[in-house]
């Protein structure tokens, strides 16, 4: 397969940012591959992994002459990283990130890119609990969505070519407005994630006795959501404090709806609990018709 | 192998009942299954299914002559059935279940076991979130624990009895009391379903646009409370109704810790938010070490 970059620089090679290298490294979808982590253990790392053609001590140096710059960081690194890279950017660029909140990455980013280049916030919707250089992997885009969120009177061209970029590693893509895609994954994502780390918080209270059990007998639903409370506190900080809004609106239907549960438990109203267990059992199939299960 | 039970009467035949009716019939652990379940669309299915040996139309019928019952029903359906099996049972006998909640079935079953009958309550931590006779398979129980509650006074003969059937089915084998077996379900399986329901719940009421999107897009965390809120309705609905009290409790602490995380994303608390995502990483270790990942 031809190339589709000559360029691309990675801020950021963590989960994403590596599985991104890996996989355009694999299919030669860019003809050089330049990285950068804050870390000199991380840079360190990524070379000795050989996922990069090249690795640099500032965000500023990765994205010089660099057709496409992905922003693979924490949100919270988005306004000085957009700083960093600002006077580095060629003409005709296209900057990007892999971010879970669009509007926060326009806020952050928008402001520093100069005239000419050209900003098209990405997400793709893949991850796993692990993080790190070593965590990535070629095929974590495989089968998944990867949304767009161009702001309006973006470069059609420049979001074709990054779109077309994400479909040559596996995945379809979706193109959406920065705002409605935040309330999207409020619900699908951040909601839950919320949750787990609450509940798994719960349970680390608990006397240690008590804890010990909670470990060994998790297969009965616990370690399901251990699973996504593992993911990375950094990011997930992040995501929340920059998701403020659409999180609180999702959490508030939820713990109403919650509150709704416990008083028919409390008054043993079963036919109300078996109701709703029988609705939610739909959202289940549509989600194996989908083939997203 | 050789046969630790001469006839075995399984009362219901889902997931559970023909899961273990199958593991039995595979290894030759009795000499005779018998089963019984309240529908006859269930009974033809499981017949053709071909794991039993014998079906009976009522639980009394399919008990007479057994030396193992196991009620394989939801919890609502217990007294009935301990009324229903009570005459039949043989001297020596031993009855079980596999229900969730322990102090239910003791309280249910309890009053109809006549003397020389020994009932020790068990509970297989496996299941999938499939329901029905075709939902099951041999291999359920391998690798995972089953929990015996026997009774204060229980002879031990017959808990070492059923628990030798367990190991041989492929489970680990813990005894404990019955109260705080479901104190440790309630934290560990009761509360993940409850709150899994609620988030699919919450879904399901969004307007048609965006749950289509919730659906499209559930792979980023969502999806995994699906498979959870896709358990059977009535089982469930029966576990919250009889294990109301630690249920309340561990919700009540979930909701505390909920808010906290809530005035802490609102306040832009990060180092809360931080502390917290760092500390439920190490409950996920502590999972995959304990081998139950």
């Amino acid at each position: 397969m031809s190339a589709i970059f000559e360029r691309v620089a990675l801020i950021g090679l963590g989960l994403i940012g590596s599985s991104l290298a890996r996989v355009l490294k694999r299919d030669g979808l860019a003809r050089h591959i330049a990285g950068h982590a804050r870390s000199q253990a991380t840079r360190d790392k990524a070379m000795e992994l050989g996922f990069l053609d090249s690795v640099h001590e500032t965000p500023g140096a990765c994205a010089a002459g660099a057709d496409l710059v992905v922003v693979c960081a924490p949100l919270g690194a988005y306004a000085e990283i957009g700083a960093a890279i600002s006077k580095s950017l060629k003409a005709g660029a296209i900057v990007s990130d892999v971010g879970s909140v669009k509007q926060a990455a326009i806020r952050d980013l928008g402001p520093h890119i100069p005239a000419g280049v050209h900003l098209v916030p990405g997400h793709p919707i893949a991850g796993t609990e692990h993080s790190g250089p070593e965590a990535g992997f070629a095929e974590l885009f495989q089968g998944r969505w990867c949304i767009l969120t161009p702001p309006p009177g973006a470069d059609g061209a420049a979001v074709e070519r990054l779109a077309e970029l994400w479909r040559r590693c596996g995945s379809q893509v979706e193109i959406m407005e920065a705002q409605h895609h935040d309330v999207v994954l409020a619900i699908t994502s951040h909601l839950p994630h919320l949750i787990a780390y609450t509940i798994v918080g719960t349970a680390t209270d608990l006397e240690e006795t008590l804890q010990k059990e909670v470990v060994k007998f998790s297969a009965s639903g616990f370690r399901d959501f251990t699973r996504i409370a593992a993911s990375d506190p950094t990011m997930w900080r992040d995501i929340f404090l920059n998701n403020r809004e659409a999180v609180l609106e999702m959490l508030g239907r939820f713990s109403e709806d919650l509150t709704a549960l416990q008083r028919a438990i409390r008054w043993g109203e079963g036919e109300k609990l078996h109701e709703l267990f029988t609705r939610t059992r739909a959202i289940r199939r549509s989600i194996v018709e989908a083939k997203q299960a």
